[in-house]
């Protein structure tokens, strides 16, 4: 097989089904997405024996735990999956939405409509619920799509293909609105983030060196974050209950998640009050501490932080404590050291609530509340496709709107420039 | 001169003083942008003899007479850059806005902050107002900015960039909130689109091949737009008088811009009546034109056009034409040629209107209206940085909210993640 061809092939088809797709009208969209529901329901079985062989190649390929879970299929997952698919159904279109139409002094009128990005390219691992997931937010944003998933999927990602396809032409839409990349050959990738012609934004998901690869690779528009160095940081004007549930939550919920506190700063002349309790808890939860020189004379078993525990994303039962000043030794610690996914601040102060807010240069940032919120379902964006810690475009959890942009629209009636 | 050290050191003044100059409030941020208005008013005289010297080089080295033009600096366009600055005073400020804050289920809000990008990089060509244009922009959207105008300018440009540090020191502002590359070096424009860590977008203005280069080797996200072969089509539903006065003034209100028309599209049957008339108009302004088979054989003096016509910005007394079947075909040749800047349709009819402002993906899409009207001023902007033909981030004239993005902010009370 030519892989050039072949992803030239796959790119040239996305743009016209694309073109179409982006002009579809909801309803029609909507029903794709629950017929493409009602196959994966109906296609529970096939699904499980095709993952199965998924898994048996894996584990022959000797795959470690944390990858064949993530690759397992169970039957509360493909659940899941027809509830998304539901879900975003029930979601409101954003695409063809007008906004700030208003006349100029000109006489024109002027507004922006919200608009598909075109054609989406996925990148992800081994992890079959994605499949569905990010074709059904680029179907009902209006965008074409290809999905690249792990080659260690390939039968569970064919087999959830046919589902979609099925789903498209029951609904009348283009196959061709999601293809999915039926070749294990890495070369594809490269390929696939370099189709300026065809692809419009590529979006990656999975570990930080397949995205870094990627990103650096690419030549089309990438939505991306790499790292979830998130802080938690406790003023010495919080609630000292608040601060333990906070803080105990945004650590131990889960650990190999992006959204987790990696590092918890702490106000000097609250530490004394606080940390003795929050030590306690991570105790009980197994969770392994390291601080700073002062961290280490008020909590016991706690190891010193070297330079490189403020720069590290755990995913794991770990937590770096650094004892500050006050709010703005905390602020320039995260400006230094946060990856720029989500912040969170406990304090009781306004000012210092406000200040926080609009200070701090993150994607998400927080008052009062864990860092596990910074989520698309918890942001009310019914699904997300990734979170983005750039700059440009979208910040945070990136859901439909994040699939679109706004082009100006200008309604005249014979007007013309003086 | 280490350019490599130089362009470090502006990098990382400018990443500092973009944090203060990001939580400035905005009154503060005017009384700048008035302070300069006045220093540069006051500085007429020099502005004039430092732009003298500048002018007395480039003939010296056989400027062209168009860069000559740009480079000028004429008393009135003193007063144009005087009277910008007031404008963007005046402008309401962006950053810190809040919208859709709005409580969860869960029972934390969430919303969204508008913020600024940061340090914004531009590079241009020796057009002196620029200069005072870019800076007032970033300036108000609470960005830092590093300038790198052409080096025919850079007399001009220090003398305006004494104006503004005067500016920004009178309202007690960091003066490396904006700094200007102070190096003819060439390299310097290769530093600065790969700092990553220093610049967080690029806005190359100027001619299609500095930004060709510049979106090349950047590895800093790039804000730009290339070509601006803007089409109108005339459906045969269209209103003669319309047609005629949108089509001449597209062309020929000014043609070395990118929002000239560039291709005419007529449907078949209003051609014999309305290209006629437009062949005296044009002929009468002196623009030559290229048509297929079919409008030359309605058109006397009309060039053939070429397959290569129907992809080219002329930026000049030069249109191609062609007749079409209909608004489809019309749209076909706007998909496949369109550098998706802008393009307008003339039409009575209410259905082809709407399909027309959906179905067209260029960043403005304009309903009998003049492509001129394709400018930040026109739109309300207030100014420009520049237009974008891109699809991620800012479609179309770019202003003060395209030098910002949007965080998400959560507020809650001790919420945690179930």
């Amino acid at each position: 097989m030519d892989i050039k061809e072949y992803m030239k092939g796959l790119g040239q088809k996305a743009r016209k089904a694309g073109r179409e797709i982006s002009r579809t009208e909801s309803g029609k969209k909507n029903l794709a997405l629950l017929k493409i529901a009602a196959a994966i329901e109906n296609s529970h079985e096939l699904l499980i024996a095709e993952n199965r062989k998924d898994l048996d190649a894996g584990k022959k390929n000797v795959l470690d735990a944390a990858s064949l879970d993530r690759l397992e299929l169970k039957p509360s997952g493909i659940q899941a999956m027809v509830e998304g698919l539901r879900q975003v159904a029930a979601l409101p279109d954003p695409v063809g939405e007008i906004t700030d139409l208003s006349y100029r002094p000109s006489g024109i009128q002027v507004g922006q409509m919200r608009v598909p990005l075109g054609v989406i390219g996925i990148i992800y691992e081994s992890r079959p619920n994605v499949t569905v997931d990010a074709a059904a937010l680029c179907l009902k944003s209006g965008n074409a799509c290809i999905l690249r998933g792990g080659s260690e999927s390939i039968h569970s990602n064919q087999a959830i293909a046919a589902c979609i396809s099925q789903g498209l032409q029951a609904a009348g839409l283009p196959v061709e609105a999601v293809q999915i990349v039926a070749t294990a050959d890495r070369a594809a990738v490269g390929e696939l983030i370099t189709m300026n012609q065809y692809v419009d934004v590529i979006v990656p998901r999975g570990g930080k060196s397949l995205i870094e690869r990627i990103s650096k690779d690419a030549t089309i528009p990438v939505i991306k974050h790499l790292d979830g160095i998130c802080h938690v940081y406790i003023d010495d004007t919080a609630d000292i209950d608040k601060a333990v549930r906070i803080a105990v939550n945004a650590k131990t919920h889960r650990y190999g998640v992006c959204n987790a506190m990696e590092t918890l700063l702490v106000a000097e002349s609250i530490a004394a009050k606080v940390l003795p309790l929050l030590a306690e808890k991570y105790s009980e939860k197994g969770v392994e501490l390291r601080g700073c020189l002062k961290t280490c004379s008020l909590v016991p078993n706690c190891i010193r932080a070297t330079e490189e525990d403020w720069d590290t994303e755990y995913l794991a039962p770990i937590l770096s404590i650094r004892i500050v000043d006050g709010i703005d030794q905390a602020m320039d610690h995260i400006n230094q050291h946060s990856s720029g996914h989500t912040e969170a601040i406990v304090t009781e102060d306004y000012t210092l609530a406000r200040r926080f807010l609009r200070e701090v240069d993150s994607s998400s940032v927080m008052v009062n509340a864990s860092t596990r919120f910074a989520d698309g379902f918890e942001y009310g964006l019914g699904a997300e496709i990734g979170i983005s810690t750039d700059k440009l475009h979208a910040r945070g959890p990136v859901g439909l709107k994040g699939l679109t942009s706004l082009k100006y629209i200008v309604l005249g009636d014979g007007h013309i420039r003086q």
